[in-house]
């Protein structure tokens, strides 16, 4: 299957945060490519990759890059296509990051996401796509039912841990 | 026509940045709505909001917020639809609504733009209805392409304004 | 006995912050309930937390949340019983979670204590409760009085272990 | 009446913002006084209003101050009264004043609210009263609904004003 | 003659503060042009900008932007000419811009000078010319001195308008 | 008389924060002198300063600078008489100025006071005057006691504005 | 010998940053004494130790704190000595306990230091010693010259160890 | 072969960030020297370090120090060759030691790179040099190709790694 969603990095380095995309996406079932190029070390390509993804079947880019974090909204100024941006902490407690990829000018937007937000990249591309995917719909939906489980569980437990001093 | 795309504010006091999203939408020809409700004086009616706005045909929200801005978040959590949100500067310099709707955490994501980015948020949101909509992404090259031609005639203005300086 | 403040937090991970929060009120004999719950992943749950506290017999209710940490303040939204809040620092130093709790608009406090202020949300607890039960304005005097002892007996230590220096 | 509440602040150019304190409690028929005394310029006189406060009949110490504001940290440490802290904004954005108040250590809480927050720290105030005081109670929710009425009619009022966007 | 430093800005309302460059330029007799171009709006025009600066002659680039300001770091991707970085104010106190500037990922610098330090990048651009243009040098080290004896000059006015103070 | 603390500033344009240093110091009948030196600009002549001030009869200097404001650190380098320093606001909301005079590494200490706290400046100059002349110590005290007469009648002037408010 | 200088702590916690003051004095041979007492949990004890410092023989005090760190701001407001205040880092990377001790309103100035500067506490006391006690004077500029040897030695053994770069 | 780059630090412990200043201009074969001088302990030895570098052949100066960092614009203000300034992480994630190198007055401009940013000082250096040495600009494109060669072969590595992903 062709992919539909293109994670892009600015190092490989930061693959470790992005990893819950793909393992997000993955449990989605939704096909998508991974690539690590710099805005700065290697912005031919970059431009390459934007120009080109609409037309290869991509329908959502998510960029993660860290410090001075040009990647996503050099991206985003060369295509028409929604960009998720996700900040990477390296330096400055990861201020640097959110701030280049936030305070985009008007007229080219990023769609943010937290500061090593990658799983909540997974989770909005997903989102997006699902406006025209009944199929990634439904499965984001279960996702969601999950999650709810899972915190309800968590709940229970702590509940029941922390009975004696309820008692005392 | 319905509305698809939904504009929600924290507070009427929001509305003269969050004017800019409407006059943009009303450029690209998507029908929307705009509501200004709080997620702390009405939370009930958030509620509701949030979860009727996909069967109501809503596509996409956009949610603005100041202060310690919950709106965006809490619709996102209440809703499968992609969420924008616009922190709005009122205290701090805008910083208490940025890290208030991005830093949302695992699980539920906000499509965050820059401070006061209502501009921006329109243009997202058209570029997520974009992916299912020719006539909306047709659209928005246009606008982009005007938005090239704006710029390259204010440079040519720029260098012709500045000539005396370079034959002195 | 029935729970007369309920501690609730956003995750079971904010646990070992929130436990000094438990043990004070239980050495206070204030009997408490503990909930993880978060405003995001359960939102109805919150609600139905919230909206039940009073008539269950709540006084006091404090939350605990961090990075766009809205639970102390959706709960504010949903009862007339004081909230205080417990920033939980995870990321940018805590300033996110500060931020997201401290800054609510006019209409809907939450009285906030400081980044991973467990203990003092206790103490705030019990100050407020002591407005209207003297036995636990009696427990909070004598625990002052045991915290001036222990920092006096401490400077004591410390001014004998400084001595050699003072005699050079 | 005797008044319930205080209102203190560590300058008389503090009212401007603190009258919006004054004039909830006024609304709830809250009796409280208003008194301006400084920390640093007056510490004595700070010292014998904490240390007489609950023996006046003061339930609730609103306590207000910019800059390095140790005033509600000051009257914290002298009385078994709850403290509410509201950061003045007059340098630095304010931070200064909130971190200030906020940040207290272990032993001694200050129930901080927003950035120039006056109003919600008569309104948390009234929530504390509330606990003891059925009359109270019932003037906060009538203030809440009105709240919402308010917002109700603003959201209404901006539908229409908004309506020819959408017909265009 | 042809211009040796371009000055290129990302919007043209920078060139309130970005006259002072092409001041100070002129007054050091060293030609430049003066361009306006977006990173984000027309990343065509200047990917071409930046690869034909060297053979256009051009030494040193100066690029000014504010917000999320890619400006300088995408030139200095597509160059190696220096890159000198003059982040504008215009949202956060112009943190976001000096961030988005300052923080370049290593092997792609960008001389940052202050925030809206338009007059220091003319000069440090001067002082990198002068390296190999003994005029440049010259007229730079007379251009020091005046600023000396404009701050002496200024110090014997203050001394004399102070002088009652201290007779008194 | 010959002066005894010496106000120096960065620019001329710090007078009118600084202006109120000087009035303090006449009114403590304490002889200073004024001076406008830049580090940057001047250096030599900081350095004479610097290294003249202690043969001159100058006990105490008081240095303010903006931005980056090395003024008081570079001063401190040169002299072993102890220097104050002011952080001058005019950018950044004044946090480079805070920073740049108070972070200074071990061994070279300068006393910093707030932002803009020319006042301050004045008063700790005095006090550190005040150990070996007991005059300036006399007056001083005078003057705290004047402050807190001050305060105490408007804290006066503001109970009885209030009145009404109270008795409704 | 009697203490003239006397270091105050607000936690036993913060003696291992202080400890390098103690060490110095010892050094320069200043009598000292340490105190741990905390401006919120023992503020008679405080008062008490402010009140009569003077008569005691102190002539500098050196206060130290962290988090919202009232503990110098107090002893000032207390005290015609000069007050030097260490802010302590514990939290928010320290900024909380700087902006605390330096941010004092005008009337009572408190000289600070950097975070955690502990020694140059140390040496700014025995600078405003120095203007009355010849001994003091010269035993810092012994210092002085000693530190200069230093960093003198530091660098030959740099210049030795890097040769074999620059022969490459 | 007389070096033409100085590298100059505030401190010995800088000495394992600026190392990879000296490893990429040994690379380059560009010759330089390494001092650690401190302009605050060793001011006198920083002035001849400035006055003479010009006529010692020095073309580029690269200053790194952290804290309040006045190295790198003490130096600017001595000499007329330009400075590169490397703030230094040791405090305050670096803030401090950002905004005392970046935001210099208008003037005396620095050069600032990224926050440890010891490799990009080296490559400006360079840079600023190949302006007039074509040998350096030869090697300047070389080592540029490298490092693209590099990103692209881990992106290569990266895209195989991930394959399993996309397969299931």
């Amino acid at each position: 299957m062709k992919p539909i969603v293109s994670i892009i990095m600015g190092s490989t380095s930061d693959w470790p945060v992005m990893e819950k995309t793909a393992v997000f996406l993955n449990e989605m079932q939704i096909p998508f490519e991974v690539n690590a190029l710099s805005a700065h070390r290697t912005p031919e390509k970059v431009e390459v990759f934007a120009r080109t993804a609409e037309e290869r079947g991509i329908k959502v880019i998510i960029a993660a890059a860290g410090m001075a974090a040009h990647l996503p909204g050099v991206i985003a100024a060369m295509t028409a296509l929604p960009v998720i941006g996700v900040p990477i902490k390296s330096s400055l407690e990861g201020m640097d990051a959110i701030l280049a990829i936030l305070q985009m000018p008007p007229g080219i937007p990023v769609a943010t996401v937290a500061l090593n937000g990658s799983l909540n990249a997974g989770i909005l591309a997903s989102q997006i796509l699902a406006g025209s995917d009944a199929g990634i719909a439904d499965k984001l939906k279960t996702y969601k039912e999950n999650l709810k489980t899972k915190i309800v569980k968590a709940n229970k437990d702590l509940a029941e841990y922390k009975f004696d001093y309820k008692t005392n």
